[in-house]
């Protein structure tokens, strides 16, 4: 029942779809880190819709107000809040959804935890558009996180089943970020059929985090990936993650599964990194990676069946309003955020 | 870096694999629960080693001893601490892996983190024999959730590739439940294959809560997809955890995928469950079902590549000891039960 | 290093004295509650300062902006986030103490805690305008505990050693809250003369909550006084905390400070009330009474010993800009405040 | 409803007065710090009772039994778990309590709390002997802060009114530690004329951190004083706390009690220590300085009124079983003890 995450670093989250804004609170970051908010911005807009085929039509500017906790483009030891206005907003798209859920949406539980008292409109606070706010604050880790030598990055792995190369840390910004291009452009023309007959579709994120030394972390509760799976299943429509090898690792042997140690000038690596940089919760000095399933956008425009929360009787469903056909592309950068502001916490906390 | 778990309920865990004792504090466990010993027992003895061809030869009696918060078999608010003695214990296997750490096993990563400090022998605190005071604290926590008309329970879903029929939440219990007996049999062949040939292997195990009103968890973060997936990736060689159809729904479409609501009696229900229950971080009233993947247990008796943190040098490791060659079997119960406390904290927390 | 408090309900307080805006984040709110913003803007008034001698002339309107988890008036079990905007600030005051630090002030600390990088502009993080949101989001709990029976409020007990009379929880709202008004016009005449010679004096603010049913709290850490305490002394200036008798107790025979139960209509009651309320952490159904000492405000005219950080060397410090004389009066909400959303985190936990 | 407190390093009591057995689990601590057993137990020594007329007479050897978390005399990095087996027990005594609650003991809100299921025997998880793994808790934290140049001391303020002499942190070990013997021995002597007269005194104890660099801790909440107090307030009779010149500073001018600071070879000071080292909730280089005010024992052999909670009529209570005609003595220790865990915590999260 919390919209906060973080042991040294808290991030509070907080706004509606169409609320007058929405935004977010970052507590205990270092004073004097100098933010780049041009950069901030750019990152932000990988995770913007309105422009292509596969995102929905709504097209805000989605510029940050800095409020608080930066003084001349330095952190200052106190909590940074940025917020953004809701400015586009179209509620009446919405008023069905009052009395009918959509199928595999947060319409109805919202409806029974807060009594009928939530916020109906554009989803509420279990909005995609709270991503907003948690893309700012890992826009600003990432900063944090390069300076100390850590970089995280992703990349679509697969949508719809048509799976991108493997992927090795290389940038791959853009708005569809593939290390193949062929496999992307077969990925977006699945999305368009998809979109054509109303439907819609799923996919997975790889992302990675590169440069972190050995020794983070910790065992039993609060490991690395308690924790980043704790953050990832945050971001609405994520139903798996998987470390390493992650569910091939059950069909494995472990002669085949194991990483080997090898010394390398010095430093301890291993040959294979099954383990995804994780062994016993606690990072081993190789790449922690990742990757995080997302279910097909639940909101399509086919006739689907519900019921009616009011009459209490089975109802067909027709969603009015714009929806990505597949939040895949929009949801990459989310994953790197989440992560980075994760790994973040976890490196302030020191080895 | 930390040993405990929950908001409502604080579940501290403490021990060595080869220390005095080990233990754990359940803090928060309402007043005047009884609290049926030779339940909790009999749910241990699931986790137990030592009696067949697929578990190690470590067999301890492993009885609970409770120093605190139990009054003529009932909480009386205060925390419950349960203690367990190590007994049968042989550290002089494990004197090879101060300088040698075993691949994808955690003794490098702890050598690192604790400066060389850390407790070897058996793993110390990363040992799986750490489960024990956790299966003790899931063990109470289902019989609270009975009370309450929630049922927590496990099948073995796949070792080594092979999978068994799907889970409806029927008992399943025994040394090696699935609930197909051909199926389990193969998995059985499978592992003693696997550990004849000095090498182990994985495997899934699927597990659900049925009785959960809607309207647990929340939006955002601590939602009950995080907070599961938070418990469950501290239980030692975890590498993947997916609800519902998990990293399937990834290839899904969302007409296919979305589960349709009726009424049924009154009630709110779906045709399918592709979203295990959970829907925007909250219960929908369906059954929450999951899957953790497990990795093949790391120490097998085949030689292998590794370091020597002394010398700076490669080394080859030949792994002495009892290992299990699948620690699935005997990972259900920590599945459960890790599942019972995490659930139990929700329900603590209420709608 | 944290800028929140609270279990059940968090609140998040950010922005600093002159930075573009300050605010608050309120979470876990029950949906469905109606706020009265009207009488959360009255409430905001009694910490205003600019009307009179012994306020400062910073005078701003401070209307709050309800960002989100307001819907129609009721919240809607989102977080609530409301900012101020700064509009009325003169940064130029401060350019001394950018390297002279005012005595007793939080200037040097801050300039060490952040190796220079602070917000020094008006105490920035620090400075007693952070007030604001704590009482926004003490208004907002008011009104809640309000529905559910319970009232918090709270006299000026002493001034310079002037003393009010004891406070029997009867509203005594107003500007300068006293009990008895001979003695609040003797203590506003102490602080008048205080001024006019350059200085500032001190007091005590008393506060209680009537309402409450015995059995919330609880022993040992995360009971009732432990956690008012830390809200407490997270308002500027405080250096004392008392329940009940307090200091006075410790001088106390068993026999004069027992408080004698007896039976009142069926309920549980005791004749006097030196445990405040409160008895092994827990409230006993008494009024919660509470003293929280306030130092006088640091910030005089008058000349005083310093060092220049910049030099090194010792240095004699002159305060310009607006300064109370005393802050206990505008103290006096920000007690109840800070009472109001510590008792609501403890009154939703329940017994 | 928690039995846990700190940030970096959470120290989790449990046990009752009589059960089996009672402890301590203490999270975070750092690996490799050699730990002097012998020098633990001299610290518990100073909380015992049953040797002297101020002290009941109830006399265990209070031996702690290591579980976990320490190998050869060494930190491990692990949870340390030390417990205390329960031996001397008289639950008998305390048979009328059950029905008939101690005036300003936590009897009755135990009973209300629990509804009836709380271990009456003793006090239960209420009772003084929890301070016994608290005081192990601290005297553990002590060894690792004399390591990085920290000292924790306290001597007995006043006793029934009677002061001791102003503490400079020189060290006052012993059962009863004052800097002044003369004063020392008439607050004994007031201790022995009230348990002549079955009755109790209260006092208060002083203590004080050396050593801690400037810049610890943070503003608003999480401050040091926030949490020292939090901890404070959980020690049994507890009833005031306050910083540097506390209550006295209410009566201050500004110009009196601000602290001047001036250059001392290179360090900043002050001249004096109102401020009892901490500003803004940050410590400035000085000694922390606070007192913490004890009320008299609850537990006395006169006569009381109180209530028949079984027939709910007025009652009178005569208490039999041993107890302390004041706990001040054996508090001194637990306020230490606190102090040293709190600190270290803060410590532990650096400047």
């Amino acid at each position: 029942m919390s919209s906060s995450v973080g042991n040294r670093l808290k991030v509070q989250l907080f706004g509606q779809s169409h609320s007058r804004g929405l935004g977010v609170v970052i507590d205990g970051l270092p004073a004097g880190e100098e933010i780049d908010l041009a950069r901030v911005v750019e990152f932000l807009r990988r995770r913007m819709g309105g422009r292509n085929a596969y995102s929905t039509k709504r097209a805000e500017l989605d510029m940050p107000e800095i409020l608080s906790g930066i003084v001349d483009n330095k952190t200052c030891g106190a909590p940074l809040c940025a917020i953004f206005e809701n400015t586009n907003t179209r509620g009446s798209d919405y008023d069905e959804l009052r009395a009918v859920p959509r199928p595999s949406h947060a319409d109805y539980v919202a409806f029974v935890k807060h009594r009928g008292h939530n916020d109906v409109s554009g989803g509420g606070h279990f909005s995609g558009r709270l991503t907003l706010p948690l893309c700012f604050a890992g826009a600003v880790c990432l900063q944090l996180l390069e300076r100390r030598g850590v970089t995280v990055d992703a990349h679509i792995h697969s949508i719809a089943g048509i799976m991108d190369e493997p992927f090795d840390g290389l940038p791959v910004n853009g708005d569809f970020p593939t290390v193949n291009k062929d496999a992307g452009e077969k990925m977006i023309s699945s999305i368009e059929t998809a979109a054509a007959e109303g439907d819609s579709v799923g996919g997975v994120v790889e992302c990675g985090a590169w440069g972190l030394p050995a020794g983070l972390g910790g065992p039993i509760f609060d490991n690395i990936e308690s924790r980043l799976a704790y953050g990832l299943f945050a971001i609405p429509a994520v139903k798996g993650v998987e470390f390493g090898a992650g569910f091939a690792s059950a069909g494995m042997r472990g002669s085949r599964y194991n990483d080997p140690f090898y010394m390398d000038q010095g430093a301890v690596k291993t040959k294979t990194n099954n383990s995804g940089g994780v062994l016993g919760g606690i990072s081993n000095g190789m790449p922690v990676l990742f990757r995080t399933a997302f279910k097909p956008t639940p909101s399509i425009s086919l006739p689907q069946e519900s019921v009616n929360l009011v009459t209490g009787r089975d109802a067909t469903l027709n969603v009015k309003g714009r929806h990505d056909p597949c939040i895949v592309p929009r949801a990459v950068p989310c994953v790197i955020a989440t992560a980075a502001i994760v790994i973040f916490d976890i490196v302030l906390e020191g080895v």
